[in-house]
C-alpha cells in the first residue's frame, strides 16, 4: 500500500487544443466513456472483445479501475465536507433579500462529481439559513464541454435552476457581483498555454520531458510564471463576478513543499507515459519533433507558492488552507492497475494528439516499464489534495 | 404569387418525443443539417449524390430552399423591428440599479435567429437607457435541444454573458425575477401534449388527420382545451420569472379569425403529407395503425382566440398585439420549392416517426400530389404572423 493520488490524473486534459478550464472535463468524459464502453462492450459476445495483447484484457477486466478512478474524484470532496460546512456556516456573509442564492462551479465538467459539489454546498446554505430559498446553480466550462450530456444527466431530482455558462475562467463568464458561492475541483493546476520557448526543440529553454517534472528550475520557473498569469485572471475575473462577502472554494491537487512532481507517482508515470512515446518515436511510429512539442499543460504547484499567489490578490482573504487527507488516497501496488488508471486520464491527450492507435501502442509500453518500476513507484513521495477557502472582502 | 408563410413549417417539431419547448429547434437544426449536407456533398464528386427519383435532385438544388426556410425566419424578426424598438422604449419599466439587464430566449434552439433576436432586444434596451449595461443572456430550451453548437456558435463580438437554461418552457426555468425582457419566437404554437383520445383509432373523438385541420369542430376543441392548459403554463412560469415592469416578447403564427389550418397552404401541405403517408401505409411500407397515432403537436390558434387566453392571465397587460406583413411571405408557386420546404419542416418528424427511408419516400408521393394540387393550393388563404408584447403588471 502507497500514497497514490489519482485525482491529478483525472484531471489531465483529454486534449491540448483546449486546456482553457479545468481538464477533469475530458478526463472525466473519457472515463465515462471508458465505463460505457465497457458495459456496452461486456454486454456483447466474446469475440467482440479486443484482445490485442496480454495488456489488453476485456473490458469487463478495466471496468472496475475507470470507476474507481471515477470514484476517488468524489472523495476528496466527502472529507471536506464536514469543513466546507463549517466555513458556509461561519464565514458566508452576504445579503440576499432577493430570496435567491447563485452558486457556480468552474470547470463543470460533466458526471456526479460537478452535481456533488454544487449540492454540498446548497447543503450548507440551506442548513445556514433555514429560509425558503431559490437556487441558481452556474456550471460553467470551457465550449467544448459537452453541455448536452450534463444537461441530459442533471438530477431529477435537484432543487435549483440549472444554467450553463460557457467560456474559459480564466476571464469573466458571469456579470458582476452575480453569483454567492463558487467552486473550483480539479481545475487549478493548469496553464492556459505552455510558457513560451518549452515546446520549441532548439529554444535554450525546451523542456525534453512532456511535464513540468520540477528538476530543471529554469523550466519550473517558466511554468510558475505562467501560473501566477493564469491563477491571478481566475481571481482577478471572480472578484468582479463575486458578491461581497461571497466564498471561493476550491479543492484540487498540489505538491507539498519540496517535493518535486516527478518524485510522485503521478510525475512518475507521467515520466513514463514520456519514456513510452520515446520509444515509439523510436520506431518511427511518431514523429520525433511533434513529440518534442507535445507538452502537458498542467503545472502543480508547492503549497507555498500556491498560497502567496492568492494572498497577493488583496481582493480575497483566505478562510482556510489544508491538506486534506481521506481513504482512498491508499493503493495496492499494480502495473495493470496503474496502467489504466493513467490511460483513462493522460491516455486521453495522448490520443487526441497522436491519435487512438499510438496511444494504445504506448500504454502496452507504459505497462512494461511501470511493472519494472514498480519498487522505485512504491517509494514514491505523497501528493497533497487541498480545500482552500476565501472570501470577497 | 401567393401567400405562403413557411415559418410556421419552419417551426414544426423534429420529434414528437419532445414537444415540450418551441420546437423551432428541431427544424433549424435539420435546416442546418440539410444546408451542411448540401455543402459537402456539392463538393464531392458527382456520383456521390443521391439521385433516387426525378425529385430527388442533387443537393445543389436543394440548398437555396433550405437556406431561404431558414432565412425567412428571420424576416418576420425583422420586420417586427422598429415596434420592438418602439414597445422596449416605451413599456419598458423596469428598476436594474444593479447595472445588469437580463434577456431570456424561450424556445431559442440553435442557428442565427436565436441571437438575431437577442441582439435586436439588447441594442434597444441600449438606446432607452445609454448607460453602462452589462447583460446576460438565458438561452433557454428543452434539454434535448443541441446546447453544444448553440454555444459554439455564440457570436464572438456579443457583448452579453451567454446562459443556456435547460428545461421545458411549459414549467418553471427560471429563479423569481430574475429577467428583463423575455422572447419567445415560433414558440405559442405548440402543444405540450396530444389531446387525449385524439391518437386512439377507436377512440370517440380519434382524428384521422396528422393534426388538426380546424374541420372537425370536436377535435378543433380538443386541441383547443389542451392549448389553453399550455399557454396558462407558459405565462404563469413566466409571471414568476419576469421582473415587475418587464416586457415578454412573442414573435409566431396564428390563423387569422375565420380560417381554418386546412385553408392555408401550410395546412394544405401538412394534409398532403398526411395523404402520402396514408399511401405509404396502402403498400404496406408502414403500420396503418402506427400511423392512425401520428399527430403533430401544433395548434395554430385563431388570433381571437390567442387574445383572449393571453387576456385571461392577469398577470400581464397586452400592450402589442399586431399583424406583421413582411417581404417575404410571397413566393412562386412551385411543386419541388414547396415539397423541399416542407420535407426540411415537417420532414424531420415523420422521419423521427417513421424513420428516414419512409420519410424519403413520403416526399416522393407529396410531390407528385403537390404537383396536382397547386390550383388549390394557389388559392389558399393566407396565415398571419404576429408581435405580441406583454408587460408585467
Amino acid at each position: 500500500m502507497w500514497d497514490y493520488d489519482s485525482c491529478l490524473l483525472a484531471c489531465l486534459p483529454g486534449s491540448l487544443e483546449s486546456v482553457n478550464n479545468g481538464r477533469i472535463t475530458m478526463s472525466q468524459e473519457r472515463v465515462q466513456r471508458i465505463i460505457t464502453q465497457s458495459q456496452d462492450q461486456s454486454r456483447s459476445s466474446g469475440p467482440q472483445l479486443r484482445r490485442t495483447s496480454s495488456f489488453d484484457r476485456t473490458w469487463e477486466d478495466r471496468r472496475p479501475v475507470a470507476e474507481s478512478v471515477a470514484n476517488e474524484l468524489g472523495a476528496l470532496l466527502e472529507a471536506s465536507k464536514e469543513k466546507i460546512n463549517e466555513a458556509i456556516s461561519t464565514k458566508l456573509g452576504i445579503d440576499f433579500t432577493s430570496g435567491l442564492i447563485s452558486i457556480a462551479d468552474f470547470g463543470c465538467s460533466t458526471g456526479p462529481n460537478t452535481f456533488a459539489a454544487v449540492q454540498t454546498v446548497i447543503d450548507a446554505v440551506e442548513h445556514k439559513y433555514q429560509k425558503d430559498i431559490e437556487f441558481q446553480v452556474f456550471f460553467n466550462d470551457s465550449s467544448n464541454n459537452d453541455f448536452n450530456t450534463l444537461f441530459r444527466t442533471l438530477p431529477p431530482a435537484r432543487r435549483y435552476f440549472a444554467t450553463g455558462v460557457p467560456g474559459s475562467f480564466f476571464g469573466r463568464v458571469l456579470p458582476k457581483n452575480s453569483f454567492h458561492v463558487g467552486v473550483a475541483s480539479f481545475a487549478l493546476h493548469f496553464v492556459s498555454k505552455i510558457p513560451k520557448g518549452v515546446r520549441e526543440r532548439h529554444s535554450p529553454v525546451w523542456n525534453k520531458d512532456i511535464h513540468c517534472t520540477g528538476f530543471s528550475k529554469e523550466v519550473a520557473n517558466l511554468y510558475l510564471d505562467q501560473y501566477k498569469i493564469d491563477v491571478g485572471s481566475f481571481l482577478n475575473a471572480r472578484a468582479q463576478e463575486l458578491v461581497s462577502g461571497g466564498l471561493l472554494l476550491f479543492l484540487g491537487h498540489c505538491l507539498p513543499n519540496g517535493v518535486q512532481m516527478s518524485e510522485t507517482v503521478n510525475g512518475m508515470m507521467i515520466d513514463i507515459t514520456g519514456f513510452s512515446l520515446n520509444e515509439i518515436a523510436k520506431k518511427g511510429l511518431i514523429d520525433q519533433e511533434k513529440l518534442d512539442a507535445f507538452k502537458l499543460p498542467v503545472y502543480l504547484a508547492h503549497a507555498d507558492e500556491l498560497k502567496r499567489i492568492i494572498e497577493n490578490n488583496k481582493c480575497f482573504r483566505t478562510e482556510v488552507f489544508e491538506k486534506i487527507s481521506h481513504s482512498k488516497e491508499e493503493y495496492q501496488i499494480d502495473s495493470d492497475y496503474l496502467t489504466v488508471a493513467f490511460k483513462v486520464t493522460v491516455g486521453g491527450s495522448v490520443a487526441s494528439y497522436f491519435g487512438e492507435d499510438v496511444m494504445e501502442k504506448t500504454y502496452e509500453i507504459v505497462r512494461e516499464k511501470t511493472q519494472e518500476l514498480l519498487p522505485q513507484i512504491a517509494n514514491a513521495k505523497p501528493g497533497m489534495q487541498y480545500l482552500i477557502v476565501l472570501r470577497k472582502t
